[in-house]
Protein backbone atom coordinates (compact mmCIF):
# COMPACT_ATOMS: atom_id res chain seq x y z
CA UNK A 1 0.00 0.00 0.00
CA UNK A 2 3.20 2.34 1.02
CA UNK A 3 3.41 2.75 -3.15
CA UNK A 4 0.13 4.58 -3.54
CA UNK A 5 0.02 8.58 -2.89
CA UNK A 6 -3.06 9.30 -1.70
CA UNK A 7 -2.86 12.36 -3.84
CA UNK A 8 -3.11 9.75 -6.75
CA UNK A 9 -6.09 10.38 -8.91
CA UNK A 10 -7.09 6.49 -8.97
CA UNK A 11 -6.35 5.68 -5.40
CA UNK A 12 -9.71 4.00 -4.54
CA UNK A 13 -8.87 1.58 -7.51
CA UNK A 14 -5.25 1.20 -6.93
CA UNK A 15 -6.36 -0.09 -2.89
CA UNK A 16 -9.09 -2.20 -4.69
CA UNK A 17 -5.92 -3.75 -6.55
CA UNK A 18 -3.46 -4.08 -3.42
CA UNK A 19 -6.30 -6.38 -1.95
CA UNK A 20 -6.24 -8.62 -4.74
CA UNK A 21 -2.58 -8.78 -4.54
CA UNK A 22 -2.87 -9.23 -1.08
CA UNK A 23 -5.18 -12.03 -1.86
CA UNK A 24 -2.21 -13.28 -4.65
CA UNK A 25 0.20 -13.14 -2.12
CA UNK A 26 -1.90 -15.54 0.50
CA UNK A 27 -2.24 -18.06 -2.81
CA UNK A 28 -5.98 -17.10 -3.27
CA UNK A 29 -5.32 -15.53 -6.52
CA UNK A 30 -4.13 -16.88 -10.11
CA UNK A 31 -1.39 -14.89 -11.67
CA UNK A 32 -3.91 -15.20 -14.98
CA UNK A 33 -6.56 -13.93 -11.96
CA UNK A 34 -4.23 -10.44 -11.41
CA UNK A 35 -4.56 -10.19 -15.06
CA UNK A 36 -8.46 -10.78 -15.32
CA UNK A 37 -8.46 -8.12 -12.40
CA UNK A 38 -6.73 -4.91 -14.93
CA UNK A 39 -9.13 -5.87 -17.69
CA UNK A 40 -12.13 -5.43 -15.24
CA UNK A 41 -10.73 -2.20 -13.95
CA UNK A 42 -10.09 -0.90 -17.93
CA UNK A 43 -14.20 -1.77 -18.20
CA UNK A 44 -14.99 -0.23 -14.90
CA UNK A 45 -13.45 2.85 -15.80
CA UNK A 46 -15.46 2.87 -18.79
CA UNK A 47 -18.23 2.73 -17.17
CA UNK A 48 -17.79 5.64 -14.91
CA UNK A 49 -16.94 3.33 -11.70
CA UNK A 50 -20.36 3.37 -10.82
CA UNK A 51 -23.81 0.65 -10.39
CA UNK A 52 -25.61 1.46 -13.52
CA UNK A 53 -29.15 1.68 -15.26
CA UNK A 54 -28.71 -1.51 -16.82
CA UNK A 55 -26.75 -2.88 -14.18
CA UNK A 56 -29.42 -1.85 -11.22
CA UNK A 57 -32.11 -3.72 -13.43
CA UNK A 58 -30.11 -6.81 -14.08
CA UNK A 59 -29.54 -7.21 -10.30
CA UNK A 60 -33.23 -6.73 -9.77
CA UNK A 61 -34.19 -9.62 -12.44
CA UNK A 62 -31.30 -11.85 -10.72
CA UNK A 63 -32.77 -11.66 -7.66
CA UNK A 64 -35.80 -12.53 -8.69
CA UNK A 65 -34.44 -15.69 -10.51
CA UNK A 66 -32.31 -16.62 -7.22
CA UNK A 67 -35.10 -16.75 -4.79
CA UNK A 68 -37.34 -18.66 -7.16
CA UNK A 69 -34.45 -21.28 -7.95
CA UNK A 70 -35.57 -24.84 -6.64
CA UNK A 71 -31.27 -25.66 -6.06
CA UNK A 72 -29.63 -22.18 -6.65
CA UNK A 73 -25.71 -22.31 -6.52
CA UNK A 74 -22.43 -19.81 -6.16
CA UNK A 75 -19.72 -20.43 -7.95
CA UNK A 76 -16.88 -18.88 -6.25
CA UNK A 77 -13.41 -18.49 -7.56
CA UNK A 78 -9.73 -17.18 -6.19
CA UNK A 79 -10.60 -12.92 -7.61
CA UNK A 80 -14.19 -13.26 -5.42
CA UNK A 81 -12.56 -15.05 -2.77
CA UNK A 82 -10.00 -12.40 -2.31
CA UNK A 83 -12.00 -9.61 -3.17
CA UNK A 84 -15.72 -10.03 -0.87
CA UNK A 85 -15.38 -13.38 0.73
CA UNK A 86 -18.04 -11.88 3.51
CA UNK A 87 -20.82 -10.63 0.58
CA UNK A 88 -20.57 -14.13 -0.74
CA UNK A 89 -21.72 -15.52 2.45
CA UNK A 90 -24.10 -13.35 2.70
CA UNK A 91 -25.92 -13.58 -0.50
CA UNK A 92 -25.84 -17.32 -0.05
CA UNK A 93 -28.04 -16.62 2.99
CA UNK A 94 -29.99 -14.39 1.28
CA UNK A 95 -30.51 -16.49 -1.96
CA UNK A 96 -30.92 -19.30 -0.50
CA UNK A 97 -28.15 -21.04 -2.30
CA UNK A 98 -25.29 -23.07 -1.93
CA UNK A 99 -21.42 -22.17 -2.62
CA UNK A 100 -19.22 -24.03 -4.50
CA UNK A 101 -15.49 -23.71 -5.67
CA UNK A 102 -15.08 -23.58 -9.05
CA UNK A 103 -11.59 -22.45 -10.53
CA UNK A 104 -10.21 -22.29 -14.55
CA UNK A 105 -6.63 -22.40 -13.13
CA UNK A 106 -7.07 -25.17 -10.58
CA UNK A 107 -4.41 -26.27 -7.38
CA UNK A 108 -5.07 -28.04 -4.49
CA UNK A 109 -3.61 -25.67 -3.29
CA UNK A 110 -5.67 -22.45 -4.08
CA UNK A 111 -8.80 -24.73 -3.60
CA UNK A 112 -7.83 -24.79 0.02
CA UNK A 113 -6.79 -21.45 0.70
CA UNK A 114 -10.43 -20.29 -1.35
CA UNK A 115 -11.89 -22.39 1.43
CA UNK A 116 -10.20 -21.37 4.52
CA UNK A 117 -10.92 -17.88 3.55
CA UNK A 118 -14.45 -18.60 3.26
CA UNK A 119 -14.73 -20.69 6.63
CA UNK A 120 -12.81 -17.87 8.38
CA UNK A 121 -15.71 -15.59 7.16
CA UNK A 122 -18.33 -17.89 8.21
CA UNK A 123 -19.19 -19.81 5.42
CA UNK A 124 -21.71 -23.00 5.86
CA UNK A 125 -20.79 -25.98 3.54
CA UNK A 126 -18.45 -25.42 0.55
CA UNK A 127 -18.83 -27.75 -2.13
CA UNK A 128 -16.34 -28.50 -4.95
CA UNK A 129 -14.14 -29.73 -2.46
CA UNK A 130 -14.40 -33.18 -2.43
CA UNK A 131 -12.77 -35.23 -5.14
CA UNK A 132 -14.97 -38.48 -4.89
CA UNK A 133 -18.33 -36.49 -5.34
CA UNK A 134 -17.34 -34.40 -8.44
CA UNK A 135 -18.56 -35.31 -11.97
CA UNK A 136 -17.88 -33.16 -15.46
CA UNK A 137 -20.42 -31.12 -16.96
CA UNK A 138 -22.10 -33.14 -20.56
CA UNK A 139 -21.05 -32.35 -24.04
CA UNK A 140 -17.88 -30.44 -23.04
CA UNK A 141 -14.55 -32.25 -22.20
CA UNK A 142 -11.98 -30.60 -20.44
CA UNK A 143 -10.69 -30.16 -16.38
CA UNK A 144 -12.30 -26.53 -16.02
CA UNK A 145 -15.86 -28.72 -16.38
CA UNK A 146 -15.22 -30.54 -13.58
CA UNK A 147 -18.19 -29.94 -11.36
CA UNK A 148 -19.41 -30.79 -7.56
CA UNK A 149 -22.06 -33.90 -8.33
CA UNK A 150 -24.39 -32.02 -5.53
CA UNK A 151 -23.26 -28.74 -5.78
CA UNK A 152 -23.26 -27.12 -9.09
CA UNK A 153 -24.41 -30.34 -11.74
CA UNK A 154 -27.64 -30.01 -10.19
CA UNK A 155 -28.54 -26.67 -9.94
CA UNK A 156 -31.06 -25.07 -11.69
CA UNK A 157 -29.76 -21.81 -11.86
CA UNK A 158 -26.14 -20.99 -11.28
CA UNK A 159 -24.44 -17.43 -10.13
CA UNK A 160 -20.77 -17.77 -12.22
CA UNK A 161 -18.86 -14.13 -11.23
CA UNK A 162 -15.95 -13.18 -13.42
CA UNK A 163 -16.18 -16.54 -15.63
CA UNK A 164 -14.55 -17.80 -18.76
CA UNK A 165 -16.89 -18.00 -21.44
CA UNK A 166 -16.55 -21.28 -22.42
CA UNK A 167 -17.30 -22.65 -18.85
CA UNK A 168 -20.40 -20.08 -19.11
CA UNK A 169 -21.39 -22.73 -22.85
CA UNK A 170 -21.06 -25.52 -21.03
CA UNK A 171 -23.52 -24.77 -17.95
CA UNK A 172 -25.93 -23.14 -20.41
CA UNK A 173 -25.37 -26.76 -22.60
CA UNK A 174 -26.12 -28.23 -18.93
CA UNK A 175 -29.46 -26.60 -19.19
CA UNK A 176 -28.85 -24.40 -16.36
CA UNK A 177 -30.05 -20.59 -15.88
CA UNK A 178 -26.75 -18.76 -15.67
CA UNK A 179 -26.50 -15.16 -13.78
CA UNK A 180 -22.98 -13.28 -14.18
CA UNK A 181 -21.36 -10.43 -13.35
CA UNK A 182 -18.56 -9.43 -16.34
CA UNK A 183 -17.75 -5.68 -17.24
CA UNK A 184 -17.37 -6.23 -20.80
CA UNK A 185 -20.80 -6.17 -21.89
CA UNK A 186 -19.63 -7.51 -25.38
CA UNK A 187 -17.85 -10.87 -23.64
CA UNK A 188 -19.07 -14.25 -25.05
CA UNK A 189 -20.18 -14.99 -20.90
CA UNK A 190 -21.98 -11.56 -21.01
CA UNK A 191 -23.63 -12.89 -24.44
CA UNK A 192 -24.20 -16.69 -23.30
CA UNK A 193 -25.85 -16.05 -19.65
CA UNK A 194 -29.77 -15.39 -18.63
CA UNK A 195 -28.57 -12.77 -17.04
CA UNK A 196 -25.41 -10.72 -17.27
CA UNK A 197 -24.98 -7.91 -14.17
CA UNK A 198 -22.30 -5.83 -15.73
CA UNK A 199 -20.92 -4.11 -13.17
CA UNK A 200 -17.90 -4.07 -10.45
CA UNK A 201 -18.73 -7.35 -8.88
CA UNK A 202 -17.40 -5.38 -5.59
CA UNK A 203 -20.71 -3.23 -6.09
CA UNK A 204 -23.05 -4.83 -7.59
CA UNK A 205 -23.57 -7.89 -5.02
CA UNK A 206 -24.35 -5.64 -2.10
CA UNK A 207 -27.40 -4.80 -4.31
CA UNK A 208 -27.58 -8.22 -5.30
CA UNK A 209 -27.88 -9.43 -1.35
CA UNK A 210 -30.57 -6.32 -0.62
CA UNK A 211 -32.73 -7.18 -3.99
CA UNK A 212 -32.97 -11.04 -2.49
CA UNK A 213 -34.56 -9.58 0.90
CA UNK A 214 -37.28 -8.09 -1.11
CA UNK A 215 -36.88 -10.17 -4.52
CA UNK A 216 -39.98 -8.35 -7.06
CA UNK A 217 -40.46 -9.74 -10.93
CA UNK A 218 -39.32 -7.07 -13.53
CA UNK A 219 -39.34 -7.37 -17.66
CA UNK A 220 -35.89 -8.29 -18.59
CA UNK A 221 -34.05 -9.26 -22.14
CA UNK A 222 -30.44 -9.42 -21.48
CA UNK A 223 -29.70 -8.79 -25.01
CA UNK A 224 -31.55 -5.51 -24.57
CA UNK A 225 -29.74 -5.04 -21.17
CA UNK A 226 -26.05 -5.33 -22.87
CA UNK A 227 -27.31 -3.29 -26.16
CA UNK A 228 -28.62 -0.47 -23.48
CA UNK A 229 -24.83 -0.92 -21.36
CA UNK A 230 -22.61 -0.71 -24.06
CA UNK A 231 -24.58 2.42 -25.13
CA UNK A 232 -23.61 3.36 -21.82
CA UNK A 233 -20.04 3.36 -22.20
CA UNK A 234 -20.60 5.40 -25.53
CA UNK A 235 -21.88 7.96 -23.58
CA UNK A 236 -19.18 7.84 -20.93
CA UNK A 237 -16.52 7.86 -23.90
CA UNK A 238 -18.25 10.78 -25.60
CA UNK A 239 -18.31 13.26 -21.83
CA UNK A 240 -14.40 11.82 -21.60
CA UNK A 241 -13.60 12.37 -25.12
CA UNK A 242 -14.66 16.37 -24.67
CA UNK A 243 -11.44 16.68 -21.75
CA UNK A 244 -9.39 15.04 -24.00
CA UNK B 1 0.12 -22.53 -21.93
CA UNK B 2 -1.32 -25.81 -21.57
CA UNK B 3 -3.74 -24.20 -20.21
CA UNK B 4 -5.36 -22.72 -23.42
CA UNK B 5 -7.64 -24.61 -25.58
CA UNK B 6 -6.27 -23.45 -29.33
CA UNK B 7 -10.22 -23.47 -30.12
CA UNK B 8 -10.11 -20.53 -27.64
CA UNK B 9 -11.56 -17.25 -29.63
CA UNK B 10 -8.87 -15.24 -27.37
CA UNK B 11 -5.76 -17.66 -28.21
CA UNK B 12 -4.12 -15.31 -29.66
CA UNK B 13 -4.38 -13.10 -26.36
CA UNK B 14 -3.82 -15.49 -23.98
CA UNK B 15 -0.79 -16.71 -25.76
CA UNK B 16 0.50 -13.18 -24.97
CA UNK B 17 -0.91 -13.21 -21.26
CA UNK B 18 1.46 -16.19 -20.70
CA UNK B 19 4.15 -14.49 -22.32
CA UNK B 20 3.56 -11.66 -19.47
CA UNK B 21 3.49 -14.72 -17.07
CA UNK B 22 6.17 -15.86 -17.92
CA UNK B 23 8.36 -12.90 -17.43
CA UNK B 24 6.09 -12.57 -14.17
CA UNK B 25 7.98 -15.47 -13.37
CA UNK B 26 11.90 -15.27 -14.06
CA UNK B 27 11.35 -12.00 -11.74
CA UNK B 28 11.17 -9.47 -14.53
CA UNK B 29 7.21 -8.26 -13.97
CA UNK B 30 5.76 -7.41 -11.20
CA UNK B 31 2.21 -8.57 -9.77
CA UNK B 32 1.27 -4.87 -10.46
CA UNK B 33 2.29 -5.30 -13.88
CA UNK B 34 0.13 -8.33 -14.06
CA UNK B 35 -2.88 -5.91 -13.50
CA UNK B 36 -1.69 -3.54 -16.03
CA UNK B 37 -1.57 -5.82 -19.08
CA UNK B 38 -4.98 -6.96 -17.82
CA UNK B 39 -6.04 -3.17 -18.63
CA UNK B 40 -4.17 -3.28 -21.91
CA UNK B 41 -5.60 -6.25 -22.82
CA UNK B 42 -9.14 -4.71 -22.10
CA UNK B 43 -8.44 -1.34 -24.12
CA UNK B 44 -6.75 -3.26 -27.28
CA UNK B 45 -9.97 -5.56 -27.38
CA UNK B 46 -11.87 -1.95 -27.79
CA UNK B 47 -9.58 -0.40 -30.15
CA UNK B 48 -10.32 -3.96 -32.49
CA UNK B 49 -6.82 -5.27 -31.29
CA UNK B 50 -5.28 -3.44 -34.31
CA UNK B 51 -3.23 -0.50 -35.21
CA UNK B 52 -5.37 1.83 -36.10
CA UNK B 53 -5.61 5.30 -38.70
CA UNK B 54 -4.77 7.02 -35.19
CA UNK B 55 -2.22 5.22 -34.17
CA UNK B 56 -0.29 5.12 -37.40
CA UNK B 57 -0.14 8.75 -37.86
CA UNK B 58 1.25 9.45 -34.02
CA UNK B 59 3.44 6.74 -35.14
CA UNK B 60 5.09 8.38 -37.84
CA UNK B 61 5.46 11.66 -35.57
CA UNK B 62 6.74 10.25 -33.21
CA UNK B 63 9.27 8.77 -35.22
CA UNK B 64 10.18 12.46 -36.58
CA UNK B 65 10.42 13.64 -33.31
CA UNK B 66 12.72 10.73 -32.18
CA UNK B 67 15.31 10.86 -35.01
CA UNK B 68 15.43 14.93 -34.85
CA UNK B 69 15.91 14.78 -31.43
CA UNK B 70 19.18 15.33 -29.32
CA UNK B 71 19.02 12.69 -26.82
CA UNK B 72 16.30 10.63 -26.77
CA UNK B 73 16.31 8.19 -24.00
CA UNK B 74 13.55 4.99 -24.25
CA UNK B 75 12.33 4.24 -20.67
CA UNK B 76 11.75 0.30 -19.95
CA UNK B 77 9.74 -1.35 -17.27
CA UNK B 78 9.70 -4.92 -16.77
CA UNK B 79 6.37 -5.55 -18.92
CA UNK B 80 8.41 -4.22 -21.91
CA UNK B 81 11.38 -6.05 -21.01
CA UNK B 82 9.12 -9.18 -20.58
CA UNK B 83 6.97 -8.62 -24.05
CA UNK B 84 9.50 -7.29 -26.85
CA UNK B 85 13.11 -7.21 -25.69
CA UNK B 86 14.54 -7.61 -29.10
CA UNK B 87 11.96 -4.63 -30.27
CA UNK B 88 13.40 -2.07 -27.65
CA UNK B 89 16.73 -2.86 -28.82
CA UNK B 90 15.73 -2.66 -32.54
CA UNK B 91 13.89 0.58 -31.90
CA UNK B 92 17.23 2.10 -29.69
CA UNK B 93 18.94 1.30 -32.86
CA UNK B 94 16.36 2.88 -35.68
CA UNK B 95 16.34 6.09 -33.27
CA UNK B 96 19.88 6.42 -32.02
CA UNK B 97 18.15 6.75 -28.73
CA UNK B 98 19.64 5.26 -25.48
CA UNK B 99 17.90 2.57 -23.07
CA UNK B 100 17.49 3.28 -19.34
CA UNK B 101 15.62 0.94 -16.83
CA UNK B 102 13.02 2.62 -15.04
CA UNK B 103 10.24 0.94 -12.99
CA UNK B 104 7.18 2.13 -10.72
CA UNK B 105 7.56 -0.73 -8.44
CA UNK B 106 11.60 -0.67 -8.38
CA UNK B 107 13.37 -3.23 -6.41
CA UNK B 108 17.16 -4.26 -7.27
CA UNK B 109 16.48 -7.86 -7.97
CA UNK B 110 13.82 -6.68 -10.60
CA UNK B 111 16.27 -3.90 -12.11
CA UNK B 112 19.13 -6.40 -12.63
CA UNK B 113 16.87 -8.99 -14.04
CA UNK B 114 15.50 -6.54 -17.21
CA UNK B 115 19.31 -5.72 -17.28
CA UNK B 116 20.26 -9.27 -18.26
CA UNK B 117 17.14 -9.89 -20.30
CA UNK B 118 18.17 -6.90 -22.25
CA UNK B 119 21.63 -7.70 -22.29
CA UNK B 120 21.10 -10.84 -23.41
CA UNK B 121 18.86 -9.63 -26.41
CA UNK B 122 22.07 -7.60 -27.94
CA UNK B 123 21.69 -4.47 -25.84
CA UNK B 124 24.66 -1.81 -25.70
CA UNK B 125 25.19 0.67 -22.45
CA UNK B 126 21.86 0.34 -20.50
CA UNK B 127 21.18 3.54 -17.99
CA UNK B 128 19.57 3.50 -14.70
CA UNK B 129 21.28 1.17 -13.48
CA UNK B 130 24.04 3.05 -11.45
CA UNK B 131 22.90 4.69 -8.03
CA UNK B 132 25.83 6.59 -8.05
CA UNK B 133 24.52 8.31 -11.35
CA UNK B 134 21.25 8.40 -10.61
CA UNK B 135 19.08 11.99 -9.39
CA UNK B 136 15.24 12.88 -9.49
CA UNK B 137 13.47 14.87 -11.49
CA UNK B 138 13.06 18.13 -10.15
CA UNK B 139 9.44 19.89 -8.88
CA UNK B 140 8.11 15.98 -7.58
CA UNK B 141 9.30 13.84 -4.88
CA UNK B 142 9.20 10.53 -4.91
CA UNK B 143 11.05 7.13 -5.46
CA UNK B 144 9.67 6.71 -8.93
CA UNK B 145 10.72 9.60 -10.20
CA UNK B 146 15.20 8.38 -9.86
CA UNK B 147 16.29 8.99 -13.08
CA UNK B 148 19.72 8.58 -14.45
CA UNK B 149 21.46 11.96 -14.85
CA UNK B 150 22.94 10.75 -18.29
CA UNK B 151 19.78 9.29 -19.45
CA UNK B 152 16.37 10.42 -18.76
CA UNK B 153 17.68 13.55 -16.34
CA UNK B 154 19.51 14.91 -19.43
CA UNK B 155 17.57 13.68 -22.31
CA UNK B 156 15.11 16.41 -24.50
CA UNK B 157 12.76 13.17 -25.87
CA UNK B 158 12.10 10.48 -23.49
CA UNK B 159 9.71 7.22 -25.12
CA UNK B 160 7.63 6.09 -21.81
CA UNK B 161 5.71 3.01 -23.12
CA UNK B 162 3.03 1.62 -20.49
CA UNK B 163 3.68 4.56 -18.17
CA UNK B 164 2.12 6.14 -14.87
CA UNK B 165 0.10 9.38 -15.37
CA UNK B 166 2.46 10.81 -12.71
CA UNK B 167 5.77 10.32 -13.83
CA UNK B 168 4.74 11.52 -17.75
CA UNK B 169 3.75 14.33 -15.50
CA UNK B 170 7.05 14.88 -13.86
CA UNK B 171 8.60 14.69 -17.00
CA UNK B 172 6.62 17.33 -18.80
CA UNK B 173 7.92 19.57 -15.73
CA UNK B 174 11.33 18.67 -16.29
CA UNK B 175 10.82 20.79 -20.16
CA UNK B 176 10.91 16.84 -21.67
CA UNK B 177 8.92 15.80 -24.74
CA UNK B 178 7.35 12.47 -23.70
CA UNK B 179 6.31 9.90 -26.38
CA UNK B 180 4.14 7.64 -24.85
CA UNK B 181 2.18 4.13 -26.06
CA UNK B 182 -0.74 4.01 -23.77
CA UNK B 183 -3.94 2.26 -24.75
CA UNK B 184 -6.16 4.33 -23.08
CA UNK B 185 -6.83 7.74 -25.01
CA UNK B 186 -8.46 8.93 -22.00
CA UNK B 187 -5.59 8.41 -19.53
CA UNK B 188 -3.54 11.21 -17.53
CA UNK B 189 -0.46 10.01 -19.42
CA UNK B 190 -2.21 10.02 -22.74
CA UNK B 191 -3.08 13.25 -22.31
CA UNK B 192 0.07 14.61 -20.78
CA UNK B 193 2.22 13.74 -23.52
CA UNK B 194 3.45 15.17 -26.54
CA UNK B 195 2.71 12.21 -28.39
CA UNK B 196 0.52 9.34 -27.90
CA UNK B 197 0.23 5.96 -29.62
CA UNK B 198 -2.68 4.33 -28.99
CA UNK B 199 -1.89 0.91 -29.74
CA UNK B 200 -0.38 -2.20 -28.33
CA UNK B 201 2.72 -1.92 -28.04
CA UNK B 202 3.39 -5.28 -29.38
CA UNK B 203 2.40 -4.09 -32.35
CA UNK B 204 3.41 -0.51 -32.41
CA UNK B 205 6.90 -0.95 -31.45
CA UNK B 206 7.50 -2.60 -35.30
CA UNK B 207 5.71 -0.09 -37.23
CA UNK B 208 7.72 2.70 -34.78
CA UNK B 209 11.10 1.00 -36.10
CA UNK B 210 10.29 1.01 -39.78
CA UNK B 211 8.99 4.77 -39.21
CA UNK B 212 12.45 5.40 -37.67
CA UNK B 213 13.83 4.06 -40.77
CA UNK B 214 12.28 6.51 -43.22
CA UNK B 215 11.15 9.65 -41.05
CA UNK B 216 9.10 12.25 -42.86
CA UNK B 217 7.39 15.06 -41.20
CA UNK B 218 3.43 15.34 -40.63
CA UNK B 219 1.05 17.77 -39.36
CA UNK B 220 0.11 16.52 -36.18
CA UNK B 221 -1.88 17.60 -32.99
CA UNK B 222 -2.48 15.31 -29.91
CA UNK B 223 -5.09 16.19 -28.67
CA UNK B 224 -7.11 15.75 -32.07
CA UNK B 225 -5.53 12.50 -32.35
CA UNK B 226 -7.07 11.37 -29.29
CA UNK B 227 -10.32 12.67 -30.09
CA UNK B 228 -10.14 10.36 -32.67
CA UNK B 229 -8.47 7.21 -30.84
CA UNK B 230 -11.68 7.82 -28.86
CA UNK B 231 -14.12 7.93 -31.72
CA UNK B 232 -12.60 4.87 -33.25
CA UNK B 233 -13.40 2.91 -30.01
CA UNK B 234 -16.97 4.30 -30.43
CA UNK B 235 -17.55 3.02 -33.66
CA UNK B 236 -15.97 -0.19 -33.16
CA UNK B 237 -18.71 -0.52 -29.80
CA UNK B 238 -21.53 0.36 -32.21
CA UNK B 239 -19.85 -2.12 -33.89
CA UNK B 240 -20.00 -5.16 -31.70
CA UNK B 241 -22.96 -3.79 -30.08
CA UNK B 242 -24.77 -5.15 -33.01
CA UNK B 243 -24.27 -8.88 -31.91
CA UNK B 244 -25.15 -8.39 -28.39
Amino acid sequence: MNHIPKSHPRAKSLYIREKLVDAFDAGLVAKEGLMAHGRGEAFDYLIGEKTSKSAKKAILAAAFMLKNAQNPVISVNGNMAGLCPKEIILLAKAAGAKIEVNLFYATNSRRQKIYSALKKNGAGKIYGMDKKNSTKLSGLDSARRIVDRDGIYSADVVVVPLEDGDRTLALKKAGKKVITFDLNPMSRTAETADITIVDNVVRAINHLIKSCKNPRQVKFDNKKNLALAIKEIKTNLTKRASHA
